[in-house]
């Protein structure tokens, strides 16, 4: 008789998300009346910018031809994304790459989810803590992983502890490992890692033979002058890494897909019969099976995102999220709460007094201000005792947000 | 030092239809006068029809407004999309399906080479041979097999022979086996399993508690009335089966990118600790973990596909490419060549004269008639001895190939 993968049984039930929308569902359900205000999943709220609708109009009516119809595309995709992507998010941050050390897909969280198909499944994995809950779970469902203990860490992964008392910067692994996630901008702490981190982690990598795997997905929204935006930009980081970034959160891509992962092509790892294999190669060979490519009209909407006419609207995007960051962040601390982030990534990172159980918070929070956010522990055990807030709101709602934290007096 | 999954230096070096993409490239090159015909990779040429570009015309248009903007859809698929799937692909076939039991992705090679992902690092394949290609390479991927033998064949998988003998109808498996993987109608041989065939399998999964993976993506062409489209025509089929199904072919999405996969919740499975598991419920798992949805644009042009408009249109571009086959089938067969399929698929499938080589052919009609088309070993050691023709050219080239053909005396 056939069998199930049996490590799947060794995740929680629901995705974390999930299991807060049903809550919500549920109080809504019970308050028909309440004006509930979501600060939780991280979710754009702002519609696409002109420069991409009108590139994907075009492109729509391209396919509605027999001279210009586009079947099957290149699964690694079009080239004028391509090399849009190494113009604009590289070139201008002085890394060269080429072509076909570029992959574009539907979305990082395919690409960080697939990522751990090319190494071992012996691998030993070291993961934020709190982080993105993506890089843990496809790990635990390869089998890389024991089951988990009463702290809900899982045997076998080493966590990387992120905390306001080590400024979200962890330390080094105390036991060795293969691969390294890591996501800075972070999510969910809203922090980044400083060139001086970044170059830390490199080293290591490239002393012990790690592989980074750089989780960038937020990274046009660094402000500070001097913060890395890519991996790449820390010498010697293309032998050691591959690196995710998106359209979602840069220019409103959740409900179009659309992102891309870099594999370059110095980047090598070790075969049972001890020679070197390119990363890239087995990418490559991953994607041309196991994927086809993204949709031709998403691509042309994305490559519009480094257009001379879409920049500029890009920018004013993102600049109208940070400055709800900024309203959250000092209208938070204002109160005298403490916070983190939302200087350089549209997540803030609540610290809830000692004790108070984060997902208890979320509760409260609810029903005393009906504003949705996520419990920290929902992005591993480190995050407990914290809860994070998005900064894709709509800016009246997000004021509105802030003025009834603010009046509730919460921790009083 | 980070190690590899060495699984994949199991299969050669590429991917069939690159290595022959390079090689028509290379003839190129060398022939630029050269007036070649692809009837080769299965690839769409026809426009999209006017109903779907409106529909993502509209589409587009709701994202360019704060109002009508989509962000994160569910993972799963609209519901738009999923009650027209079931109400149009499984309702007209006496079918009925839960919502929860469609999940819409972004094409079919994604979702049958990600299936096997749920079920145990241990289970024994049988696939067709020759079939699609994806099968075979994501279980060598994971590990499911030994090394490939002299004859190309992979250790450990159970090979269902479907040759001229048989009627191209593959026996049933002499030894256990738990994942069954069936392509009808098929690629690359164009045949179709009858409804006694499907029930011979579904009786034996029911039997066996093996679980059949439905390949089911170029059923829009079946034209013989009887003929099932759909697995869970078979009573007991939704207890066994998981059925694949996709827009590339049917309404050609193969740049735009949409597929559907049926899990019904009656089908189960063991885990290690011997209970029965859901396996609608770990697909379910796996999609919200490593998938995002689909783009919303794609989505509505998808739901067009079965709007009042959008059947006909759809059903007279089916109605071309079947005219294609006609044309290349009957071409071939008056000159006295032996082909199958083409009846009830958009592909053929030419018998060569005992001892040619697949391989080698392709040269000689490349060379000859400055045709390409595809090697049948590459379908698997059973495709050696045949080599396959798309109708999914254009009408003009189509019939030039034919007529190429029948000039060019092949096999005199």
């Amino acid at each position: 008789m056939a069998q199930i993968n049996s490590n799947y049984l060794k995740l929680p039930g629901s995705y974390l998300f999930a299991a807060v929308a049903k809550k919500v569902a549920a109080f809504r359900e019970a308050h028909p009346e309440a004006d509930i205000i979501r600060l939780g999943i991280g979710d754009v709220t702002r519609p696409l910018v002109p420069a991409v609708v009108e590139a994907m109009h075009r492109a729509v009516g391209e396919m509605a031809s027999c001279e210009t119809f586009r079947g099957y595309g290149p699964e690694q995709g079009y080239d004028f994304l391509i090399d849009a992507v190494i113009r604009a998010e590289y070139g201008s941050r002085g890394v060269g790459l080429d072509r076909d050390e570029v992959f574009v897909s539907d979305g990082s969280k395919c690409d960080v989810a697939n990522i751990q198909e090319i190494f071992d499944s012996g691998s030993r994995v070291a993961i934020g803590d709190p982080v993105y809950p993506v890089y843990l779970d496809t790990n635990v469902m390869a089998g890389r992983t024991g089951e988990a203990g009463p702290d809900g860490r899982f045997e076998g992964v080493t966590y990387l502890a992120a905390t306001a008392e080590n400024g979200f910067a962890p330390a080094l692994p105390e036991r060795p490992v293969d691969l390294i996630y890591l996501c800075s901008p972070n999510n969910p702490t809203g922090t980044v890692l400083s060139r001086e981190e970044l170059a830390k982690w490199v080293a290591y990598a490239r002393e012990t033979g790690a592989v980074i795997l750089f989780d960038s997905a937020y990274s046009a929204y660094i402000r500070e002058p001097g913060l890395p935006g890519s991996i790449y930009e820390i010498p010697g980081a293309k032998e050691v890494a591959v690196e995710f970034k998106s359209f979602s959160k840069t220019a409103g891509f959740t409900g179009v897909r659309c992102a891309f992962t870099v594999v370059p092509k110095a980047l090598k790892a070790r075969a049972a019969d001890g020679t070197l294999r390119s990363l890239n190669a087995l990418w490559n060979r991953r994607q041309c099976t196991k994927f086809n490519g993204v949709s031709y009209v998403v691509q042309r909407g994305a490559e519009a995102v480094y257009s001379e006419a879409g920049l500029p609207q890009i920018r004013q995007q993102i600049d109208y999220y940070m400055e709800n960051a900024r309203i959250i962040r000092e209208g938070l601390s204002g109160a005298g709460y403490t916070v983190f982030g939302g200087k350089n990534a549209p997540y803030i990172w609540w610290k809830l007094p000692d004790g108070l159980d984060s997902m208890r918070f979320s509760d409260t929070l609810l029903e005393r201000c009906r504003v949705v956010g996520t419990p920290g522990v929902g992005f591993g055990p480190g995050g407990e005792g914290y809860f994070r807030l998005t900064a894709f709101g709509d800016r009246e709602r997000t004021k509105e947000a802030v003025e009834r934290i603010r009046q509730a007096e919460l921790f009083a």
